[in-house]
């Protein structure tokens, strides 16, 4: 039998706040040789006694490996910290959240500097790091090359799923799914408003809720069949017409409970344009439209 | 060996439109003895030919059994139906779309006519109805007598929830949990905007983002834990002020995408506003406190 060490891949790490610190930590545990530098030195004291080597500033930082992530507050604060730094043949993975255009600057901006680029957000929060079972996630875009000589280091913290060649993908499905889990959030907290001032336990409303979202969560799926073929009439059980009917009963017993309308009007009232277009056979799809110029 | 037969209970049915045909269709396959009534009567012929009864008028439908079925388009033409027929000694069940009001004011009026009343909610389009795997339910308030006798019964075409006495309580959380998905659903809608103009196909941010509202679904819960605690603070991961702070990426991203920001801006409005009473260290929860006056 021939034991085989295959050596991990070092890693420079900057920025230790919450999110940097979990990800120090799913690298140190599988082995990876880490460097970490922070703005503020004393976050990095503890990692250190974790077996991470501190580097005394981020040129220093940026020297020691290859590849290079870092995680920082902002877009901003990417800038400040790389300032000086040498990213001459460096391998620089942004897990900053930024925007997809901040994330298409950055890309031109590191490849100005000779380096590859490539960024990525994370879909979880710090608790869900380095444990596979919490089904958290990243998406990344950018260098397909980068991404496929460092998939197996990068997948560590949070796996890895790659959207594309362009800098501002990864940025854009995170925003769109925080953006997607903010509507859900919000129709909960209406949800919950509307037993407010009513003898029912917000414990035992929570089931009811949570299940109900888990089964209309799919229905994303048509609503993409429907976008990709242009017919928004495709597979529909409820039409719009027959929706924009029912708001009333929404509309009213939300008053009636003393509950402000200001979370379900704007959706309702795309609903009601979009039907006001003669498309009341259509699903709900069509409010998309509505909502890009 | 002994074979019983158990008399199945008789159902009359009034309202034979999308939902009511699917009811009339789950009772008749498990047996029971069906009467049913429809306003215009081309739509009973098709049932009669799979073994329902078909009453001439609302009365002699009303007159034919003690379960009383409504399943009609809304509130009033409850009312324009029933006017007229004998409810003495009756079991209304009324599985028509109302408000929390109106169910309690349709089970005073069943009360009056020497009726006992069950307000029904249904959280299934028709192609669920009698397919269990389909994961419908249906939502019942009111008379708990009534309930009991016809649990079996009722439970035919989706299942039975109980959720109290108070009449008004079915309609109440069929209202929530829609008001819910609704929010859902405009989160998805500005989620599939964001991408409209880039090269990224709907069908592939689709299983990302149902995955993603699946797996925070379950956020529900620890919004109902906080709220009966009155401890917006426990077991916080991401809080208000870190949240409120990421708010301008989303907002920038949509219009960078040319994305309209009407249906983000009213929750973030809220988290803000929430945010500016000092309660930077909670959860999302208080935005709820601020929907209820
Ligand atoms: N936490 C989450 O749940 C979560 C989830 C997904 C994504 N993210 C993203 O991950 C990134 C980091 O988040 P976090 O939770 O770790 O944030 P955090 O706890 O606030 O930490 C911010 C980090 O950025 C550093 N920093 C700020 N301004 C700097 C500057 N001008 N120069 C150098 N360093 C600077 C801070 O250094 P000091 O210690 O010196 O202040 C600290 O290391 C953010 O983009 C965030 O959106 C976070
Ligand atoms: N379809 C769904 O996905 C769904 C899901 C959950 C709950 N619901 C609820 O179930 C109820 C019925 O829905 P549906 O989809 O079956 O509606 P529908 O297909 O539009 O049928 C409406 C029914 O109401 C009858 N009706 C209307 N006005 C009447 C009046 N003044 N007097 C007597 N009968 C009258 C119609 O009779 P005619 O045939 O004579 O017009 C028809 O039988 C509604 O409250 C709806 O909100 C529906």
């Amino acid at each position: 039998m021939t034991q085989h060490t295959v050596e991990k891949t070092s890693v420079t790490l900057l920025g230790l706040g919450a999110m940097g610190t979990a990800l120090a930590r799913a690298w140190l545990a599988a082995g990876h040789p880490l460097t970490v530098w922070n703005r503020t030195p004393a976050r990095a004291a503890v990692l250190a006694a974790e077996g991470a080597g501190v580097a005394d500033s981020a040129v220093e930082a940026v020297a020691a490996n290859t590849l290079i992530v870092a995680c920082l507050l902002d877009d901003a604060s990417v800038e400040e910290a790389l300032a000086g730094t040498d990213l001459a043949g460096k391998d620089l993975v942004n897990l900053t959240t930024s925007t997809p255009a901040q994330a298409r600057a950055r890309a031109e901006w590191a490849r100005e500097r000779g380096a590859r680029y490539l960024d990525g957000g994370i879909m979880a929060v710090p608790q869900m790091i380095g444990v596979p079972e919490a089904g958290g996630y990243a998406f990344y875009s950018g260098s397909p090359e980068l991404f496929e000589q460092h998939q197996e280091t990068l997948g560590v913290p949070a796996g890895t799923t790659y959207v594309g060649k362009d800098a501002g993908f990864a940025a854009l499905h995170d925003v769109a799914l925080l953006s997607a889990m903010y509507g859900m959030f919000a129709g909960a907290a209406h949800a919950f408003a509307l037993i407010r001032k009513e003898d029912i336990d917000p414990t035992s409303l929570a089931p009811r809720l949570a299940d109900w979202l888990v089964a209309m969560a799919p229905a994303v799926h048509q609503t993409a069949d429907q976008l990709r073929s242009g017919d928004y009439t495709q597979g529909v059980t409820s039409n719009l017409a027959m929706q924009v009917a029912g708001t009333p009963t929404f509309l009213s017993t939300a008053e009636q409970q003393g509950v402000s309308t200001e979370l379900l009007r704007p959706y309702f009232e795309l609903m009601r344009r979009r039907l006001a277009e003669g498309s009341g056979e259509e699903d709900l799809t069509g409010v998309i439209d509505l909502l890009v110029h």
